[in-house]
């Protein structure tokens, strides 16, 4: 029988969501709950408020809203009522959520697996799966190439700037040094490059870039380019939102050294974050059916349940 | 208290269990059983014959045998008995290793890990993992920079030869298709090369040379390699057994594409697969102490379970 799922909350992620539903062949999607009536989907909407009547209706609720209000706010509610998934990345305060998530998803039987997505998510998983292989070792985690909306801001607050954009980049002498087991001098700053596409008048170009390269906290100390585009450029190759990056693990065995990494490379970070939190909502219906409840981490999930196929047919196939 | 654990067998791998056990923070090593009395080694040693008296004092038995006779000949009987790990790499029996392990170690209430190391193992989790995020992807598996031993025999086999080793290296212009989701069109013969250093008379290099070149299965339709050395050249740079590998899926989500890598590089093949078969080790012994039996592939087990830190731990720091 398919898995009955619903979205709440339909930005960038919700819409990834939605897509990636379509494309699961044990899943179908109830419909989507937002405070706005008027979304521009085929998918049946409703009104968010009357979420608790459509209960029965649904078996996995995907929460795809904002880490820094909603979810604190608002998880818990859902998650008393239904079996969730969410992609909270707040890292510092994650042990506080899924202290919250546990009791409320444990009062209604519920199952909440939380912070899903990549970084926490498939990098959690990785950083500690790597690091349980070695006594002592380095790790180093790298993101980009990979739009950063406080910089982007930070660069259109420049008088003269009409549109900006910047990407931050792992520097390859950081990634070879982690490879290499030399992570432990890799910083912040030296890990990452941060480049700038700028759309101005060419009067102004000498004095934004030195408004850039001279602006404390977000430039200064990093490597910076900037680059100066025509609209028709920015228009062109500036309206994506890629990202991805790297989780380096090295270290000592014996007399000899191994580095273990996973890498991403996102064309659309909402997309992939979409496509993660979709496989774990499959892995919170079968724990949930298992007669499980409470809240789960990527951690504690045994990676056969995202999976559509059969555990009998991965091992065929996979193992 | 300390995991109690002991060995079977003493080769390449079971010295590297023996050394990672030493540096485990939660296990102790109570013994290695060998047929052979005399290992060079400060670990007690006991005749294989006798394990079973030493049931009460094993909470883990690693099993450090060959894949091609002995793990198929004595892996369930051990099974019965103990708590098992395994390192079992016939990828196309797994399935049917899995069921009579199942049956062996429930009939004891124990746990039996199988397949467990890199390739089976972290590779077959990655898989895992990775395709479960796409509705259809290319998914590529290269091994090496690693020592392929029937190649290297082949090469020893040539008249003239005195010292040779072949290793597998994937094609920079393979993995580079692979991330670009271009892997289908990669076979065996393109996705990797092969690279020969031999030792032997000068005169002879040409007709060695030809000799490689035109072996059929094992270089026809290769790109090949073959460097001449001297056996001092030898000694200092080819006594190690390196190997790793990529796993690349790629796929396309919505309109964009992502792709999800795994890399290994290993200096020690045996010392890294030692180390992923310990971590299971604590795995194995805590789904035990839960109160479970029966046989667990990588897939089933929830990663926090590989590692000495407790999960509150794993969430503060990895997650």
């Amino acid at each position: 029988m398919s898995i009955r799922t619903a979205i709440v909350g339909y930005g960038n992620l919700g819409r990834g969501v939605e897509n990636s539903i379509r494309h699961q062949p044990d899943m179908e999607l109830v419909g989507i709950f937002s405070r706005r009536t008027e979304l521009d989907t085929d998918t049946p909407v409703y009104p968010v408020a009357d979420i608790d009547s459509y209960a029965d209706q649904i078996d996995v609720l995907y929460l795809c809203l904002g880490s820094a209000t909603d979810i604190p706010a608002q998880a818990a509610a859902f998650a008393r009522t239904f079996t969730t998934v969410d992609t909270y990345d707040n890292h510092a305060k994650i042990p506080a959520h899924y202290m919250e998530m546990d009791e409320a998803a444990a009062s209604g039987d519920n199952i909440a697996v939380v912070a899903t997505g990549w970084d926490p998510g498939l990098f959690s998983l990785n950083r500690t799966i790597a690091s349980s292989l070695f006594p002592t070792y380095q790790q180093n985690t790298f993101w980009g190439k990979g739009v950063s909306q406080g910089h982007s801001d930070a660069l259109r607050r420049i008088d003269g700037v009409r549109r900006a954009v910047q990407y931050t980049i792992p520097r390859e002498d950081a990634i070879s040094a982690a490879r290499e087991g030399n992570g432990h001098d890799v910083t912040g700053h030296t890990a990452h490059l941060r480049q700038c596409w700028i759309v101005a008048d060419e009067s102004e170009h000498d004095r934004i870039r030195d408004e850039i390269i001279t602006m404390p906290d977000y430039f200064v100390g990093y490597e910076v380019e900037v680059h100066f585009i025509t609209d028709d450029e920015f228009a062109r190759d500036h309206q994506g939102l890629p990202h991805g990056g790297h989780v380096i693990t090295s270290g000592e065995l014996g007399e000899s050294r191994a580095t273990v990494e996973f890498s991403l490379t996102l064309d659309s970070n909402p997309d992939f974050t979409a496509a993660v939190q979709v496989a774990y909502g499959r892995a919170a219906h079968r724990l949930r059916e298992s007669g499980l409840s409470g809240a789960f981490s990527v951690l504690e999930i045994p990676p056969y349940l995202l999976a559509p196929e059969p555990l009998e047919e991965l091992l065929a196939r996979d193992v």
